[in-house]
């Protein structure tokens, strides 16, 4: 059975030493000292080791099963999901006014990592809920926030997001769902939403579904979507729940992963529904929280891989095979432990170099929302905009392909159910295709976000890493030389590739959309390169200080050697892909494939 | 359900365009003009299209069942097999003294191929057998391939290879199993095996179980390791089966895909053997025909992608989703089919550019197996064993890669059962662990291979790589920038990488082994742009011919061309990594990570 240790060192790591969130001046950063960020993650670490993880194969083997409607969910799930309600997580980040803890988003994705890692379809009932809370929050009328919202703080009813249909997923503005107004100003909701997560099962008393529907005098395309909140049960003045609404589960998917969470076809027969916002709006209020869905996500990618790492690992040092070529390590044995073979060493630095930047990358991220949301700062909300669905994009590829390394580490037992690497690498490939694929994922990025506000932002982060580097460089020889020089280098291959793009793109879109996947990919080692950078930095003050684990301090630097080494210079290549524009790509008319 | 169609076309342009097999002065070769090889591969294509591939989501689902000893394949499948056995496939190859049909080996590849596209796990019966058979045939005693080989080659009975035990796989030197000799000759075999593909099951009469083990005077490590042959039902004189021999399947491996192959414990409890060959020579005997074991599972990697793409293209031609940014191209649809997105064709084009390079890589090592066997041609013996480690290693990684692509193509519902791209990337997975891993591929390639008498083969690779540039440049400028420019770039980046192991992997082997992984993915794209440039040519000259289909030619060069503006700068970053040496890989103490 695979294990996990949430990796709370290295989280603290990169909350305090690197992001200093105690120094930010964004509201409620300042109560996060080193004790009380400490208490609170050692308390998640003890749930997700204890209680999470190890429901994860039972999740796996089980699945969710539909019996007459009622969608049952694997052994020992309800009795989790009770402990982590009543543990207060599912309220960490949520609005006091509705029963939340207040705390900033980047605890939560903090915590929401090692829930990820230990139990990625489990806590994907939460991660639902808490979606559906935030467009509510963001969107819904101070009636329907009293009526909905605690309870689902509370995760005492669940919560859904409903878009996609069997004939679109991605371009929803094909939807048939169809919205009726009724007379008391309720809509009768009817149409099939498909892969709906978490749409039905046995867990929450209650499930408020989020719809988007047509009205019957909508206009075309995404411009005619409305959102509705659609509960499973009706919610009666008092609070106390009614009647049975007009809708159902009618099927739940099979699928390759994820099979502890409910895939459900949901049936909406004229169910009551609540429109929420302005008629027409749906899709602006849906991706309201999109910044923040998304990052999930990526999170999401790289948690299977660093719990995925972490199985490997402890395989790599404990399996006898071979010697060492440069002499023998463990004599009294009949073989080494394969961590001494270069190869098997290569595998686990790509992973290991890989997770602690992406976690980097993405606690960095979360502060980005939190000083939009919380300090109003636009150029943060513009910053983590752009970044988004590098985030989402890249974080979710590597961190696939980040399972699939550490599933190789383990050669043959890698490929059987009982080692478990199979598992992360199955729960961890949706990663690359919910909220948006990771090709929608690069369009985002080079059709839309690129260009956002006159490019401002893609400025921005350009003047960010120069400036950095400018500030930095001359007081290290190392840091010059192994971290500042590559990422100077990654850095001019990214803004090449955008001058690519102004310089072919504009004429012939094509040019721009043949690279997009590319630049995604580019954007993101530029981002990890810079996270390492980041990193090796606090590092080395920490060696300086005199204080703290310098064991710790000289590993982080060696792991980030080995990424700006060894995983940067794919930059190189992400650009000449990107430089051969359109012709290629498109070369083929489509009947000829 | 997925489909799946077998690309005679493609097969024969490599055959007879590129590879010019009916004008080889390889032994049989004279035989195979072009009616011949359409006709064997057209009756190939309909079993494959017809039988296997319909079977293939059947024995994913239902997988193999062990009761009392008994294992029970899938439903159809034994039905399938008598198909495949009837039709003479299974003797193809085969030496007509054993009543094979004679054929060369680059016919069976062809069809292999197929076979494999359409149901994996099902011809993964067929193929254990023939390695088993290969193994008698060129090491067994006269007597031992009369009373086994017929029955074998016809798959009356099956074969299976018995290498790993519980606590070894890589280092095959730590077996227990013991083989004592009795008074009849014969060798009493205990021990336990793992792993054992096709090691029981419902479809045989027989298994003819092939089983590595020690004998009591054995010498320590590999050069102690006998092989022994270890039938299941023991053969009498007149060829009829007798007793029951003492070994048993104590179990069925679960494992992530091709469920339709049992992966067996094999248990031998004092079980009756026959040793093959000499004495403590066993590991020979069972690598004599290596380079055809891997290159049969390499050519399972791209065939799973082949499969794979397949769907994927015909989702992408039939999914309606958005519109082309250049220009609505389906005005009478709600959207356009999803092929006219950049990206959509990017990600189409990264398969179908791997496949068909993959594809002529293959048949090529095909023919060099056969000049060597058929013919005695020791150059083509050393170049392919150079290359055999080159074809499973990134063949199965790029394929595995391809199916995941494939999979991407479908967003959602490549996530899902019923479409079946998640069993062909569940599948693919096991091509980069069997028949050794793909670092122990890429440690056979740096750490022998490259050394290999001298050197001479790597020589020989680049001298036939750049006379074949010298010899075709210059009458066409097309074929010269985009095909012949490109692979002497990236040939010279091969070299780079081979001259920096020269220079610092003598003194400090960890800088070579270091970069082993890179180098065989930096070799993998040299050869293919090489089979690039040979197929552009092929179709340079089908289409000055003026015969022929031009729209498959032009195609063709559009593909080529892809695969060498987009794939081959692959090559930059890997020498880029393999030059960084060991430093980072090896900086850290196995303890701190």
């Amino acid at each position: 059975m695979p294990v996990y240790k949430a990796p709370v060192t290295d989280q603290m790591f990169v909350l305090h030493d690197v992001l200093r969130i105690a120094e930010q001046e964004i509201p409620g950063y300042a109560d996060l000292d080193r004790d009380t960020t400490q208490a609170i993650l050692d308390e998640a670490a003890k749930l997700s080791e204890n209680v999470l993880a190890p429901l994860n194969p039972v999740g796996d083997a089980q699945g969710c099963k539909l019996e007459n409607g009622v969608v049952r969910t694997p052994d020992g799930f309800k009795d989790a999901f009770d402990q982590v309600r009543d543990g207060g997580w599912t309220a960490l980040d949520c609005d006091p006014d509705y029963g939340g803890q207040g705390l900033p988003y980047v605890v939560a994705t903090a915590v929401g990592e090692m829930f990820s890692s230990a139990n990625m379809a489990f806590n994907m009932y939460q991660g639902l809920t808490h979606g559906a809370y935030n467009a509510i929050h963001a969107h819904g009328s101070e009636d329907q926030k009293r009526t909905y919202l605690p309870k689902m703080v509370s995760c005492e009813w669940g919560g859904t997001m409903n878009l996609t249909e069997p004939h679109c997923g991605t371009d929803l503005g094909l939807i048939r769902t169809k919205a009726v107004p009724q007379d008391d100003d309720t809509y009768s909701i009817t149409g099939q939403k498909i892969w709906i997560s978490a749409g039905e099962h046995d867990m929450c008393d209650n499930i408020i579904h989020l719809v988007l529907a047509k009205l019957p005098d909508a206009p075309e395309g995404t411009k005619g979507i409305s959102l509705f909140i659609v509960p499973k049960f009706m919610v009666n003045e008092d609070g106390s729940l009614g009647d049975r609404n007009s809708l159902s589960c009618g099927g739940l998917e099979e699928k390759m992963g994820i099979h502890g969470n409910a895939t459900c076809v949901m049936n909406y027969d004229g169910a009551k529904g609540f429109l929420v916002g302005e008629p027409h709006k749906g899709m602006r209020a849906m991706f309201t929280m999109m910044n923040e869905a998304r990052l999930g996500v990526g999170l999401q990618g790289y948690a299977q891989g660093a719990v995925a790492y972490q199985n490997a690992l402890a395989f790599a040092q404990d399996r006898l095979q071979g010697r060492d070529v440069t002499g023998t390590k463990n004599p009294e044995g009949p073989a080494d432990p394969i961590i001494v073979h270069p190869d098997v060493r290569r595998n686990l630095m790509d992973q290991k170099s890989f997770i602690e930047g992406a976690r980097a990358f993405t606690y960095w991220g979360a502060e980005m929302i939190d000083r939009s949301h919380l300090a109003g700062d636009a150029d943060a909300e513009g910053m983590i905009s752009l970044l988004t669905p590098v985030i989402k994009g890249f974080l979710t590829d590597k961190g696939f392909e980040t399972t699939v390394l550490a599933q190789q580490t383990l050669g043959g037992s890698g490929f059987t159910r009982e080692w478990g690497l199979e598992q992360f690498v199955r729960d961890a490939r949706i990663t690359m295709i919910y909220e948006g694929t990771n090709g929608i994922q690069s369009l985002d990025l080079v059709g839309r976000k690129l260009a956002q506000d006159g490019g401002k932002h893609v400025m921005a982060f350009f003047d960010m890493v120069k400036g950095f580097i400018a500030e930095n460089k001359g007081t290290d020889a190392d840091i010059d030389a192994q971290f500042l020089e590559p990422l100077k280098k990654a850095s001019k291959d990214l803004q090449a590739a955008g001058m690519y793009f102004m310089q072919n793109g504009m004429k012939t879109p094509n040019n721009a959309l043949s690279g997009s996947y590319d630049f995604m990919h580019l954007f993101g080692h530029v981002c990890l390169g810079f996270m390492w950078s980041k990193m090796a930095l606090a590092a080395k003050a920490g060696l300086a200080s005199g204080s703290g684990d310098a064991a710790f301090y000289e590993t982080k630097l060696a792991t980030g050697r080995y990424y700006m080494a060894r995983q940067l210079p794919m930059t190189g290549t992400h650009l000449a892909r990107i430089e051969t524009g359109a012709d290629t790509v498109m070369a083929l008319d489509a009947a000829s494939f």
